[in-house]
């Protein structure tokens, strides 16, 4: 970990002549073969804090820097003198948590912080009332994890802050997974959601325990409940299902190929005293979607919310078809006049070409199909609009006539 | 207008050779050009249903025709013997019904019906409680207008049904303009939106007198509305600046360049004990926005939601600018972590344009941005899988820090 450079010793990166202006119009990244890679920049610690200047030499602000990554510099100031310490992180923090304040008055759930749209790149943070649970996805915001930590208790004074350094993008940066307690002692939370209390295990279970990009479309769906058979499907620890449960579903089933996950969300089914109309389905899900069809199951609202198909660009073929056999096999179990939710939350699928999958799934279904809503992630993850590309979460719900 | 035709007299028009492909699919239009248009089939009279066969000779279902329109055929039923009467309207609009009252159980206000996406091609209807305000786009839906009055009549039992038959569209399909009762005596009606209660005359204003497609919109900035100075720019009958009036905004100002409309929507602000915090703001948009700016004013929510800019190809490249030059404008009103909403709803702008005229404005204003969200129309405006490019509304919504 680099110890902290004072501004005036902090080494200087140059771009290469003709790769400024897209710095200079707020890019907020400079890729390794966009800059001089001298052999003291090839020497710098990852993580270090730079500053970076133009061919012209006009400066461009203060960047994280990684010699070995990809994404070799991410903006962090304009100021290339900016003292990057607990306090530049307490004013980024203070001003994410006045929007999500705005956003969601009165609640204390939900992404605080999400990366290069909030100033803070690399950096996830999310909100579970006073446990915060965080990853750090570059170098720079590893070695910065302390003055985030003291910058965190002086905003929010949490009971609980866990470093939930798994997530697979670590390895660009040549970082370690770890799930670690780095304030408190006990990871163990609360997510509030609607009328749903829901525990969570910050340092269990996938990512940091609950899916907040979807709480818009989880409320959307269980409008759709009252009096409905509804099938959740890579339910996870049963958000959508247990949201539409919650809103006078007269069923819910929950299907996960994770036994551990089933009962997470049974669990909680059981604490929101919903247990009498959920049950629980493990198998992989294509299995089960199939035999459920065989058997001439039927729901009005079928929800498909999987796990990432394409995780690569070089399984972006096979992956992107999954989608199709999804829907394929989801839609006949759609009652008629009922509604399929289905979600990709694959960064490397456009939107185009999930909406081509959902619509060759539904003719293979022989089913006809009105779209009502097609979105994205809730707006506790703001979108940076020169990363476009950071728009993972595509998801559409449909009415099946 | 055609006198009734039992399905066994009727008109029979086949498809081109190679052109059977997309109607099978299930594309609900045909084109003129796909069409055998012999001396027989011209001479049908516009809105004359018809059986519509692929040049196999295979039936492809009843479908209304025109013969003087680029679309030239819409289907309207699967089987080519359905008889198009009453019932048959019954039967469409009780599905449509059906949809809405399970998207917003309560509420008696929204697009009862869009269109193909419903069944009825060229026709839209919306309800205000017991009033509803038709459009008849098409001449074969002008032809089925008096079937559609006794099942709208048989279904919802309406206080009063207008015919808002004013769109431009008409005019393609050999229509002329009109604006009249259908059924009852009194068109003023109410519309309910959240806490707001709405005078509208449907034979008067713009459209059928209230924008549905932005209910969710509205509702999305009505809560960041506390405590916030707000400006609706090009506010028609006031609806984002009432919605947020309603739910605590400091102040608000309505801008447009109507007299009667800013009339309206002040009266309405009365009705709604909002009068105190309203202020209106007579005016061209660009014009007042501009010296708005260079007062020095600033607002922490601004809302631009402009009539079409682009109403044909040929504006296009004149009216595309025109978003961005609002952009540019009302930019620079934005309080410091305000919000600037943007909407299009010109059909001849893809999203991606849009956005690229926004990004444009925001940059010469030389304001950073993050989108919170981008949407289309509310779920009362279903979007035929087959025809995205009636996806015509595009809204965004973003933070300036």
């Amino acid at each position: 970990m680099p110890s902290p450079i004072a501004p005036d010793a902090r080494p200087v990166l140059r771009l290469l002549p003709g790769h400024h202006r897209r710095v200079r119009t707020g890019y907020p990244w400079a890729f390794s073969n966009e800059i001089a890679m001298t052999p003291a920049a090839r020497a710098l610690p990852p993580g270090s804090v730079v500053r970076l200047e133009g061919d012209d030499g006009v400066a461009q602000g203060a960047w994280h820097f990684n010699p070995h990554s990809l994404i070799a510099a991410r903006r962090l100031d304009a100021d290339p003198d900016a003292a990057i310490d607990a306090g530049w992180c307490a004013a980024r923090l203070a001003a994410a948590l006045r929007l999500r304040e705005r956003l969601f008055p009165g609640s204390a759930h939900y992404r605080l912080v999400h990366a290069e749209a909030d100033g803070l790149p690399g950096l996830v943070i999310d909100r579970y009332g006073d446990a915060l649970a965080l990853q750090a996805n570059t170098a720079g915001m590893e070695a910065l994890t302390p003055a985030l930590v003291e910058a965190l208790a002086g905003l929010l004074a949490p009971r609980v802050v866990v470093a939930r350094n798994d997530a697979g993008v670590r390895t660009l940066e040549g970082l370690p997974d770890e799930k670690r307690l780095l304030l408190g002692t006990d990871p163990v939370a609360e997510v509030e959601e609607g009328p749903l209390r829901i525990p969570v295990d910050l340092l269990a279970g996938q990512k940091t325990g609950w899916f907040f990009d979807q709480r818009e479309n989880r409320a959307r769906v269980a409008q759709l409940a009252p009096g409905a058979r509804v099938l959740d499907a890579y339910c996870h620890l049963g958000g959508f299902g247990l949201r539409c449960a919650a809103n006078g579903a007269e069923s819910v089933t929950l299907l996960d190929r994770s036994e551990p996950a089933l009962a997470l969300a049974l669990e909680a089914a059981a604490r929101n005293g919903l247990a009498p109309r959920v049950r629980a389905e493990r198998g992989e899900a294509f299995a089960v979607l199939e035999r459920l069809g065989a058997a001439g199951e039927r729901f009005d609202v079928v929800v498909c919310d999987p796990p990432a198909f394409v995780k690569s660009r070089k399984d972006h073929a096979a992956g992107l078809r999954g989608y199709g056999k999804m829907v394929r096999l989801a839609a006949p179990l759609v009652a008629p006049g009922g509604f399929l939710f289905v979600a990709s939350c694959s960064h490397h699928v456009s939107p185009g070409e999930f909406a081509e999958q959902v619509l060759w799934g539904l003719g293979r279904a022989g089913r006809d199909s009105r779209v009502l809503f097609q979105g994205g992630a809730a707006p506790d993850h703001p979108l940076h609009p020169l990363l476009p590309e950071s728009a993972y979460l595509k998801a559409v719900l449909l009415h099946l006539p």
